[in-house]
């Protein structure tokens, strides 16, 4: 079980507010330090029924400056997030860096409620519990101080709060039927918490179990605690304070089975014009009928495309959105990200666009930027990108897990190809948008990306969500090739 | 209705592929300078079935850069939508400046089909595209370019289409059951659809009807037609180039009578802590209460702080939030507008935040800000900051008449206490961060913003959505007159 913290019993009041001044003076100044720092922060109060979770969320928001602070509280799910994997909800509230994100109810809170309500079995339980693990690391590898705070009082305790609010009728509204509830559950309840508890005591997502009995002292203690977390975390911050990656131009392969598999890949298919056409009709029907099977069963599919500049994704991606509704899918070219995405969690900016059941989420490039361009330029660091592949893993299980088909390309052409092509580019008036100087840069930097490929293509082709290399040097080839996968991809799918 | 552009018929497929070249290098140049001058540009392709809206979207994607390109299709509204008002879900989408929307469908898909699928009154219908004329003049008032295509086929090219495809065993799949039903309802859809063409064919917001007959001649059209709108847009753009507006101190008031309402609110006002605290108890509950009855009528609830600086506001937000549920509100504080909502409509950050049926937004200085900080600091144009206060009524308008109860409240102080309040900020260590130069610089205008805020409080204090003068030189009775304001606000709700 968590840290627990002794709490001094009874403060009398005039104790308290002697305390009060210096404390809130450190919280403030501390705010400000966290704010400057870019720090992310994740607060989560929970705790017993009647142990004042309102109260400390109100005393906080007192203390602490509101405009740097963002509340969350998670109801029962909408349709758009139920149709979406489980913590899609909460990657949409992230809050940005710098900000403090208090949870008044979080991810906890539902496995809490559907346990106690008796809803399932215990093996889906320990199955959240490991979801949540992994998100909380996720967070706090990424530098994401995590607070979590239980509340504590005892049954008797509990009874007597709750008498007491009711026998004032001015105050008897804040004592609903749920708090009796509660009440009657009260050893449930305590034992579901502590096994949660227990199960999610992570390094960097520790809890903090507080005894609630007496107002002032709780909020003492949780304000205490709360300086002394956000102390250490900017004495943290500041001492691994980032130098700068370097571009590299030699990477080290950690998979060269990936890069000799790409070196392997025939590129010298051929294909007639007529041959294509014929074929494409063919392949398309045939893509459109599996594509609306899956919909009517109301699943989800993400398609990504990487590949070599000018290997031909924007026509592919093109001729393939051809076989589906106009209202079902949606294409997501990924570029710079935007001030908001540069503040949150790299993987943001991909939850975002997470389709619903029934639609189609086209990927112009991906998350896997993170193991190429973000990787080679210095963007990340090396703790960064090695640890993304086990993440990138990770984030497609979770889509797996909820119902969605994962189907990844990679469009491969030689390099001879693309200076073919860049050179066209540079030669057709309305073509020469698409090339640039940024284009000819990575270009002399093949070799490194042909490593950083490798190590992709070999580290994050699971079972769940395998890549697909397309030989792309003959375009028509590519485009008909990545129709027929698809729609393997998905027949396959049907027949499970 | 709209305007009609000849096509040339039958268009041979060689004088096509002649055309082609040059019509794609304007189209990216005009792009790529529409994409620097941030301008904003909605495309909607609407149209009769078969008349291939589907393919003149798939050949844009091909002819125009697909980074610089959102694409957009609505189907039914999910329930965070359904819950919400009716632009809402548009609201949500709207790209960001520099992109060019691509609508696919809009809000004009819903009208046709509802009132084709003959759900619904006449007047209703009238009433939604009143509604979506607002929006389009809102938008195109902000500069946004507005091109709406209205794809046209003869009954008998429709069928011929349709057929044709059919007859292919490999294209029959584009023929769905969906298609043939509209060609049976031709007649009515044609009479529905020349009725909203014509009851939107607005200044700034026009239709262009574009014979679809032949496909080859149907995509040139659309390419010029995009060629010279772009052109024309960017010229007007140009010519109108912003010259930044000054910030002034001696405002010319639109309406006086709303200052002379600020100048006669008495301030003197006493109340003991004693009676505050039992007050404040009884209307918390009764508050909760009313609350709860609001909420169990799916009701949502826009609470509005506005009022100097040192107000109270913080405080006053925190007692009216301490009477719900931490499940049910959220407060919104409004600062500085982040990139994403920077390149948007300025109204795009507020709609963002509309609360769901059901629940509570509080927000923490609002839309109010246009007429305020940016009419005095010159960040809004005069013509912007002066049509503000019609386009804020119209906002509030919406939310009253989707059912959400919109609460407004300006807080007032006197500039002595004012005075007081900051000096006290700067002898309280905690409290140092609340005041900073920028505060001392805006007391300095305190005659200024007594005249926005006048004319604010007499230009939109609608019937639906009054505003709310709160004397709060005292405290205590500042907090408790917003608990029973509020509180009445409610119960007058219920009550009808």
């Amino acid at each position: 079980m968590g840290k627990k913290r002794a709490t001094n019993g009874r403060l009398a009041r005039k104790e308290y507010e002697r305390a009060l001044p210096l404390l809130r003076e450190r919280l403030v100044q501390l705010q400000v330090q966290l704010k400057e720092s870019a720090a992310k922060v994740i607060l989560i109060v929970a705790g017993v029924d009647g142990a004042g979770r309102g109260d400390v969320l109100n005393i906080l928001g007192e203390w602490l400056d509101p405009r740097g602070v963002e509340t969350f509280y998670f109801h029962a799910p909408t349709d758009e997030e139920r149709e979406r994997p489980l913590l899609w909800r909460f990657w949409r509230r992230l809050p940005a860096h710098g900000r403090i994100g208090v949870f008044a109810s979080s991810w906890y809170t539902e496995a809490l409620h559907e346990e106690v309500s008796n809803k399932r079995e215990q093996a889906d339980l320990q199955k959240e519990l490991k979801g949540i693990r992994h998100f909380e690391k996720l967070l706090s590898d990424d530098g994401t101080l995590i607070i979590k705070v239980w509340l504590h009082i005892s049954k008797e305790a509990q009874a007597e709060r709750l008498r007491s609010l009711e026998s004032d009728p001015d105050t008897a509204w804040r004592v609903t039927d749920d708090n009796w509830s509660a009440h009657k559950h009260y050893d449930r309840l305590a034992r579901v918490a502590r096994l949660i508890v227990k199960e999610t005591d992570s390094p960097g997502a520790g809890w903090t179990v507080l005894d609630a009995t007496d107002a002032r002292a709780r909020n003492l203690a949780v304000g205490s605690l709360l300086v002394q977390r956000f102390q250490s975390h900017l004495r943290r911050i500041t001492a691994r304070h980032a130098r700068p990656e370097r571009p590299t131009l030699h990477p080290r392969s950690l998979a060269p089975a990936g890069r000799r598999r790409l070196l392997a890949v025939r590129l010298d298919q051929a294909l007639s014009e007529e041959d294509y056409e014929r074929k494409r009709e063919k392949w398309l029907g045939r893509l459109n009928r599996s594509l609306r099977a899956l919909q009517a069963a109301r699943r989800s599919i993400v398609f990504v495309f990487e590949g070599w500049d000018a290997a031909g994704k924007g026509g592919a991606i093109r001729r393939l959105a051809s076989a589906m509704d106009v209202r079902n899918y949606r294409v997501v070219p990924i570029a710079k990200p935007t001030d908001e995405e540069k503040a949150r969690h790299y993987l943001w900016r991909f939850w975002r666009h997470v389709p619903r059941d029934g639609f189609v989420t086209i990927f112009d490039r991906s998350w896997y930027g993170r193991v190429l361009v973000e990787r080679l330029e210095g963007f990340a660091r090396k703790d960064e990108w090695r640890r993304a592949f086990k993440e990138l893993n990770e984030f497609e299980e979770q889509l797996v897990n909820h119902g969605t088909l994962v189907v990844k390309f990679w469009m491969h052409i030689s390099r001879d190809e693309q200076l073919r092509r860049f050179r066209a580019r540079e030669h057709t008036p309305y073509k020469l948008h698409k090339i640039n100087e940024e284009d000819w840069r990575n270009r002399r930097k093949w070799g490194a990306y042909e490593t950083a490929a490798g190590d992709m293509l070999a580290l994050t082709s699971s079972h769940f969500a395998p890549w697909h290399v397309i030989p792309s040097n003959n375009k028509r080839y590519a485009r008909l090739r990545i129709l027929k996968t698809a729609c393997r991809a998905i027949e396959n799918e049907l027949e499970q």
